[in-house]
């Protein structure tokens, strides 16, 4: 067993989707949560930026002597197939692995789909990772750069007219490729999730980047051992490198109004 | 006369719109153009963030040793009139001032609308500066936070459904309060000129912040007897802090195919 907390950062918010994934299906163990964001987003920068922030991230990280590292950022993990952040033996994961693996579980036809930001696509990590798994798979990748902002600024209702003309122009590529499985590569895009299904139908898998994450690293730290052993509720802390006031009102509207952790700043180096 | 060049810059491309009225009104100025990619954008963020990277923005142009300092940026302009980034004597200028100072001489009915970014609005600084022209003057603030994103995805074509939504939405409280004067707070705006302008109808003054500080830099630099002696077409020089690549797309869509300049990338600190 192991009592120190797991790590988990994004560039913003949208990793959070993984950490009340964690919450749900490891309740005891402590998470220790960073959001860039003095530096959101990482997505429409290039990989060279995205990994000189990763690096600063991961040193955080070290410095709290985590257990574990989750990129719950599609973009990093995208990244780091090419330029990679963590030391040999470091337990880490990022959300691409566990959301292309769980998409080629579900995948009938082969014919799978990626929405993630244009660092992500450009990054051909998906592509390589899926290949890996299943040779012949036919990948449609898609950036869907508008998808943060509108998140960012709360667009995200089923009924949202904005959000639903902007999905459909992303999305149509997809329907016309006759994907099977979609992968929604970036950790923001499953509070769109009710827009994205009602587009693609109820045929087609949605893959949640984060929520995968999270089953693997439940996995993982059962088989080697390393789940804690305290039986309370574990604890949360929330640091932002800008200001706590803008990080805890977006925070709110993913976790929801009962945070239950406290949320400091800090800045990274 | 000086024949140094001109500072400009912003935290992306949105600045480019004062360089190229700039480049209208003061075809011999060299002109050094520095937009902050690695971190755009600037106007979500705190004013303690807007302020750390504002002070590196400036810095940067003092080792190139400029003769004046254009902050084409409406959060920073907005954001210096409580944290100030210039020391006495140093020849700068917002983009805040010049646009007040022309919405003052504008309106008719002392009813001016302001839209910009959210670190801008809350910023308080364009009511501080209209009272200062017209005390008893009602100004309407909305943030537009959508707007950058749009811009940086190319959503700017007048027949955009998705602009023409959201600009309604934001814009509504300017028609309902009966402005007869807009400043497009934000260097970014001036690109959504025809939407807005389509939405607010032609009795209401559209005032673009690049296009007032650029004639505020040639008044300036004349009253001083700091006009350049060059009597050829002045050069510029373009710095970012991403990839030259990303930034050069971008460049194209503003100033047009035929850039002229050169592009370079720098390190802040």
């Amino acid at each position: 067993m192991n009592n120190n907390a797991i790590g988990v950062f994004d560039s913003g918010v949208g990793g959070l989707t993984c950490v009340s994934e964690l919450q749900k299906i490891l309740p005891h163990e402590d998470i220790i949560y960073l959001g860039d964001t003095a530096r959101i987003p990482y997505g429409t920068r290039s990989k060279e930026t995205v990994f000189e922030y990763a690096k600063q991230d991961v040193a955080f990280f070290r410095e709290h002597n985590v257990k574990m590292i989750i990129v719950a950022c599609g973009t990093v993990s995208a990244v780091m197939m090419t330029y990679p952040i963590f030391n040999d033996g470091e337990l880490s994961s990022g959300v691409l692995y566990p959301a292309v693996r769980a998409a080629c579980d579900s995948t009938r036809n082969k014919r799978i789909g990626v929405i993630a930001t244009s660092a992500s696509i450009k990054s051909g990590g998906y592509g390589k990772a899926i290949r890996e798994i299943i040779p012949d798979a036919k990948l449609v990748g898609k950036a869907c750069p508008m998808f943060v902002p509108l998140v960012e600024n709360g667009y995200t209702d089923r009924g949202n007219e904005v959000a639903k003309i902007i999905a459909r122009d992303y999305l149509q590529v997809m329907i016309d490729e006759d994907v099977d499985t979609l992968i929604m590569g970036c950790t923001h895009y499953p509070l769109l999730r009710d827009i994205i299904s009602d587009i693609m139908g109820e045929k087609v898998t949605l893959i949640s980047p984060g929520a995968e994450a999270a089953k693997y690293a439940l996995r993982t730290l059962s088989e080697k051992d390393m789940l804690t052993s305290n039986k309370q509720n574990g604890k949360l802390e929330l640091y932002c490198t800008d200001s706590v006031e803008l990080f805890t009102e977006n925070v709110k509207t993913i976790l929801g109004s009962d945070i239950n952790g406290k949320i400091y700043r800090t800045v990274l180096k």
